[in-house]
């Protein structure tokens, strides 16, 4: 883990840009909170810069709650290289929405496997860095999209401890028994009125998740329109099961 | 409205017994909040007595925020005289899911269509007699279950103003197009394996909500286990409805 920059934030969040392995990605840790932090993953859809303003927003929320934030950028966003399979996939799936075609699972297959395959061992590489930081601590929490990421990383990274999942992107169908799998405890945001989501396939996939402690919450509001009460309620629950397991691991 | 009954609880709530054209209801003011205060009308399934725990308990978490609230008997529970034909729809509902079998419609409409139809002015003249006392004023929440109750309140009572609804009873299928008509802030909750009520009725009756601010929670722990949290949830959307609501009116 290489930093490139750092800069101290109005409300004492330290900002730094790294890369690891020429993968570029930004950590936030707050200016005043007993170290060590636990830490929260932010999932993102690819693209640092375009993504920045929200994941700045969110990372200071999680900063007021003395957690630690860091983000990490897909494979083929941002400035990495594209893999033409996963471009074609993308193409096909914009045509299909587009024309108000089905979404064939062939598709999302072609589109979601390769990048979850891909990205979480990356980010399993993040989470090994960072938590090499005198800083940073645990547990760890995941927040975001790329839900099929969410779900991978869940069963297969036992670090993460609860995971706020962004109901807005296609699932491979193969990953439901993958979700079976979770037992970690989920809250996961559904906006019920999300023309480029398949809702019918985040109610599926909710049933599906093997946690006994699971909330599904669905608003108005569009991809984008998650109510501010609903952001909170994200907050809340990070901080009813990483700081329980703080206390717990401390004492 | 002929209060039988008065006595102040340990945490200064006001708890009075009342008949109301002989149907006995109960109405908690808080100890000591700004008056006129916020009413809650609170839903039941039914059988004051047996209720009265759970009643209580809300009511004291409204009476902390401020919030006055309010129950009545419903038609043919607690002492109330039964009738016949919902007796014997109630039997045929509970036959058919001791025996795994579908709900019919019909029996749906048989036990609920009466009841709604009975209860709603009831629970209007319960709020005429409630809003002529000073300590309360408005605006006027409804939460709790019979959902169906709640449906219709919110169509046909302007004075309710927000709902939180229990999806945990069956909703006769004429009533979804009352639900187009709500539009009311909803926050609605649902015990996602909660084995009394019908989880796919309970999605569609929340996709037919015609309310522009509507808000699904679904968690797991059975009919009677809704979350700590969750209750939480239900009192901040109050906080946030009600609370404003009250401020644009007196100034």
């Amino acid at each position: 883990m290489h930093f490139t920059s750092a800069q101290r934030l109005d409300d004492g969040v330290l900002e730094r840009r790294f890369t690891l392995a020429e993968v570029p990605g930004i950590l936030w840790t707050p200016g005043s909170a007993p170290a060590p932090t636990p830490l929260i993953l932010l999932g993102q859809p690819g693209g640092l810069d375009k993504m920045y303003p929200r994941l700045l927003a969110r990372a200071r929320q999680f900063a007021a709650q003395g957690f630690a934030a860091a983000t990490l950028e897909l494979p083929g966003s941002g400035e990495r290289p594209r893999s033409a399979a996963a471009e074609e996939a993308r193409t096909d799936l914009r045509r299909a929405v587009t024309a108000g075609e089905p979404v064939t699972d062939g598709v999302v297959d072609r589109l979601v496997l390769p990048l979850v395959d891909k990205a979480v061992p990356e980010l399993q590489g993040d989470l090994d860095a960072l938590l090499s930081l005198p800083e940073i601590g645990g547990p760890v929490g995941y927040a975001g999209g790329i839900i099929a990421i969410g779900v991978r990383l869940a069963v297969v990274e036992s670090r993460i401890s609860a995971a706020v999942l962004f109901a807005g992107s296609y699932v491979p169908r193969s990953m439901f028994e993958e979700a079976r799998q979770v037992t970690i405890p989920l809250h996961v945001l559904l906006q019920w009125d999300d023309e480029g989501n398949d809702r019918q396939m985040a109610l599926d996939l909710f049933d599906a998740f093997g946690s006994k402690e699971k909330t599904l919450h669905a608003n108005m509001g569009g991809h984008t329109g998650v109510p501010a009460f609903e952001v909170e309620a994200g907050n809340r629950f990070f901080a009813r099961h990483l700081e329980s397991r703080r206390r717990r691991c401390s004492t």
